[in-house]
């Protein structure tokens, strides 16, 4: 946080305590109402909360740095397919971190700033967007981990425009 | 999804039309806005959006079954920590998933549905929730792929009464 900043995580408790006083949901079941998928980035501007409209309730959402489909999401999506889950929406998003910065980079990074030679680390960079997005469909269709019966498709979202494109349809 | 529903990803679809339609956020930084960043799980019910009060540009969210702090996780948030994340919240919650299925039914589980022996993989099922987040706090802190600077703490949300609670302290 900016040095400046009056602790963020001390406000965050206060508006949960706000949204806990007027809380009505407590009936939602695990099981979620249309069983849709979506894995996308961690970055604080892609929150399909907002750019899908999801209340609480509606589907699974995973994310992780990029919206990869990596061993652990092919791994731990299992759990979502036991809860019905027979759809994914893969997004990726256009100015990500995976965009800026090459393994090379991060490898520098991590022997700068932790003494850690991260050198055998993929950290999953890509440099072309639409191709990330189709890699990592065509992997999550190919896994052995995933339901035959499960449709994928694939989107780029622009943090621009706050618009979804299709790149990969079901 | 429900086989009398309507395609649920349509509505998805024309959602992000209406937001992007309205969208004035295009000029939010890389960088969020806090440096905070949130670990917690997929479940449909668990969204920090909501039960934070985060708008976009707040915070990095990650998600994945559980909210368990896993390989890929240690790994991809170093990129966090390169956009100057220095404060982690590890949020488990009630009625999870990885509370109610065992290793053992999900490795069944895959035998029966996928035709794949799953029995060298652990899914990360907990049995005592405060527990699971005291432990994945402390395999954040004691990580060597995180800075040392970096402050953690854990809490429990709880789906029937949105309230999150603190389990470990910073």
């Amino acid at each position: 946080m900016p040095p400046d900043s009056t602790d963020p995580v001390a406000s965050f408790v206060r508006a949960n305590e706000a949204y806990a006083g007027k809380f009505a949901k407590g009936d939602l079941a695990m099981r979620s109402k249309t069983g849709v998928t979506i894995l996308t980035c961690g970055d604080s501007r892609v929150d399909p909360a907002y750019f899908l409209g999801l209340p609480e309730g509606e589907a699974y959402i995973f994310r992780n740095a990029g919206g990869r489909v990596t061993d652990d999401f092919l791994r731990l999506f299992f759990i979502t397919q036991m809860l019905g889950s027979r759809r994914v929406m893969v997004i990726h998003h256009t100015d990500c971190g995976l965009n800026r910065f090459s393994n090379q980079v991060i490898h520098d990074r991590t022997r700068n700033e932790l003494g850690l030679d991260s050198s055998g680390t993929d950290f999953l960079p890509y440099t072309d967007l639409d191709q990330s997005v189709r890699d990592d469909v065509a992997r999550l269709r190919s896994s052995p981990s995933v339901r035959k019966d499960v449709l994928v498709s694939g989107y780029v979202y622009d943090v621009k425009s706050g618009r979804m494109t299709e790149v990969t349809s079901p």
